[in-house]
């Protein structure tokens, strides 16, 4: 390494060491022939202070110093005098009398405070990912993340759950929403789909005998803009074998529970309260019922269940998928399925956080018979049944055992733990809301090369 | 849960317990009257014995039982009488007395056995890859992946490293490599790339100051086809600030260390040799040497260091970039940059582990102005630079600390633990060799309404 200590580190027990730091400038303050600087990492601060006799050639250097330069330097930890302490930064009873100092790389000016807050625009940040990922607030959300995955991979690596990668290059998966393509070099005319969620292979682990399966994974989905949907986002997507709904509200609420108790210190009770679809809608109006006043927490967590298998496409006057064609019935409503489909109840589940839905998931149907029952119910024919998931449909018939699962949707989940208002507070590098990169300018045009290679043209527009 | 223990830890212990148990049938022989069956889940294997009276209503059902019926049943466990324990399973103690039977789900005659090795194409093995996922071997292979993750993530966690992710939906990477396209509905006539590595990325999160970062990735190549090559593959990236080549090997070796314990419980000496390329070059006539032999080891790793920096493109007369163009130059060769290129070393090097390179990695460039000499050795014009990845160059003027990092292949890696030819062997759902998903069909064809959308036709085949 090039330093002994990092910024955020040094206190008084370190009186009289001496020490090498690295980092960025966040603050230069000349007082009288005395120069302070604040040097930065990502743990901290410290206060370093240049004296034209003691720090020699590094003082003169020190002259040169502007903010967010990269600097290494060393010098003799001293106390600071009684009276100087600032007891607000963790390093605040020292400071380092600076004997060499290099500096490692200089910078331009930024285009706004890294230290301060300041009036700027999203754009702005975006497109300077790097300057606004080194302010304290953007850097803690990242922290978030990489500390609620290390939660989440712990809980279910002790539940024994089997972390699974399901591929990107696939095949268009029935969530509803437009496939992202990608055209095929190798095999002309033909496109994979960046898939829009693991859905049918996570089924398909499930006949395989995998039993417990989690991913998180990465979710594509072309839709018209909205304010605070991403092209991709992240999702803990999850599947068990031989389990009923109990098993998955257990499951997730000893999740959620510990998220909460690691990342914000909350105790919260469960089980979660269960809402059917019916009284959420009479009493709440709403299928996110947002519980905090009654629950008096900041973090009211609540299963909404029961939901209609089917609703009715006024439009093209025909029955479809409230959630999607391989969640299983209510068992009491299989002998309506035909005959009443509107009765008809789903074992899906929705897990709702402060009047968002955090998370979704369902039993499955796993027997071929009914399947294809519920697929005549939706308008599904069977050459459609099978040229969409017929790899899926063809697994049924080799020993599917009951199954069932849940997706979180981690960004918004993130969102709301550090009380951020856009999932792209919470993404490291996010796009803006025309699906576009202000950092790195994606998408942009790329070679008529490419596009012959890949057998594609551009259509003329009209 | 549908059941109350699993098919893999049933002992003595359990002997006279009411258990119930789910999963596949696995062998079915008839003895007499008595019908034997083995039901098995992803835990192992458990003898269930149906007797005409006491089984009752299961004993007939039994008899309708067939490999991979998916069952559940319900019996009392009871030790075998002695010299029918089976040693070589661990539930070989007890078998299952069956009162209950129900068929959870029936299963076709399967395309090849489960439980016996059989002479079957890979393609049938991948179209089926749910049937094959049954079989101990391959389903060993994805629980070492998880393994494998768990070790890494700890690790690395252990080390202060925060784990980001990384856009798929971004623009091209400067790997060499072809780029898979995406077009984009909302921007029409461009396109994103897929990203051949997060290197990018990488390097401007250390400008952002996070230090230490790390991402189990998703990369994407459009390569021509080779036989052991994949589409998408996996690996480990690592990026840390403020280092030299000692740390990045330190922080390897301990985690290759961690890696041979834990999961083959074979303790490995470091610091692994240190070879330079002249030297691996002339002795084993390889930049990527076997040290089997002379290690004594099943597992040699050696790193090979001292590359040259460039190489002479013959054909096009100029000089290109050995590894990739933000590859730091080595100090003493600063000076001769410009007048002879080909003496100049690199800060790169790569993991070999018996003989296939593992992983490659190099203390990058992170000043403006030696990255522009590099450019313009290589020939790239400050437009080209500009518009491939002018984002980082940019970046690089705001305090761009030094840095360096790696990347391993963790499908090689996994493929080398488990003695596997192929990486395919430890993907979920791997591509075959002409990059098309045999369980999928994926490439597969679109719907003329879906190009339009997006803006593009196909070619017509001359």
């Amino acid at each position: 390494m090039l330093r002994t200590h990092t910024c955020g580190e040094l206190t008084a027990a370190h009186n009289t060491q001496e020490v090498t730091l690295c980092g960025w400038v966040a603050r230069r303050r000349d007082h009288g022939k005395l120069i302070f600087i604040d040097i930065r990492d990502r743990s901290g601060f410290t206060q370093i202070v240049f004296i034209p006799k003691e720090s020699g050639e590094a003082y003169k250097l020190a002259q040169e110093l502007r903010n967010e330069f990269v600097i290494r330097l060393s010098g003799t930890v001293n106390k600071r005098p009684k009276g100087t302490v600032n007891e607000k930064l963790a390093t605040g009873e020292i400071e380092v009398l600076a004997k060499e100092l290099e500096i490692l790389n200089p910078s331009m000016n930024p285009p706004f405070e890294i230290e301060e807050e300041s009036e700027i625009t999203e754009e702005t940040r975006l497109k300077y990912r790097y300057l606004d990922l080194r302010r304290k607030k953007t850097f803690n959300n990242l922290v978030l993340r990489s500390d609620l995955y290390k939660i989440i991979r712990d809980y279910l690596g002790k539940n024994k759950f089997i972390e699974c990668e399901t591929p990107i290059l696939t095949k268009s998966t029935p969530e509803g929403a437009r496939d992202y393509l990608v055209p095929s070099r190798l095999n002309y005319g033909h496109f994979f789909a960046l898939p829009q969620s693991p859905q049918l292979f996570k089924q398909i682990l499930m006949v395989a005998g995998i039993e417990r399966y989690y991913q998180i994974a990465k979710c594509f989905r072309d839709e018209d803009l909205r304010a605070d949907r991403q092209p991709e986002f992240t999702q803990l997507d999850i599947e068990m074998s031989f389990v009923n709904e109990e098993d998955i509200f257990g499951l997730t609420e000893g999740l959620m529970q510990a998220i909460l108790k690691e990342l914000k210190g909350i105790e919260i009770k469960t089980p979660f309260p269960r809402i059917s679809y019916d009284q959420a809608m009479e009493k709440y109006k709403s299928d996110k019922p947002d519980l905090r006043k009654e629950a008096g927490s900041d973090f009211a967590f609540c299963w909404v269940v029961d939901f209609p298998l089917f609703k009715y496409n006024e439009e093209e006057k025909r029955w479809e998928s409230e959630h999607h064609p391989f969640t299983a019935p209510a068992e009491c409503d299989l002998e309506n399925l035909e005959s009443a489909p509107q009765k008809v109840k789903s074992r899906s589940y929705d897990l709702v956080l402060n009047g968002m839905e955090l998370g979704s998931g369902s039993i499955r149907i796993h027997r071929s018979q009914l399947q294809q029952k519920v697929f005549d119910i939706i308008g599904i024919s069977k050459e459609e049944a099978d040229k969409r998931f017929g790899f899926l449909l063809e697994a049924f018939q080799f020993g599917a055992p009951p199954h069932g699962g849940v997706a979180f949707g981690l960004d918004r989940l993130l969102a709301i733990l550090s009380g951020e208002e856009s999932i792209r507070e919470v993404i490291t590098f996010p796009k803006n809301s025309s699906a576009f990169c202000p950092l790195t300018s994606a998408p942009s045009e790329v070679e008529d090369k490419q596009l012959t290679e890949l057998g594609i043209t551009i259509r003329r527009r009209k």
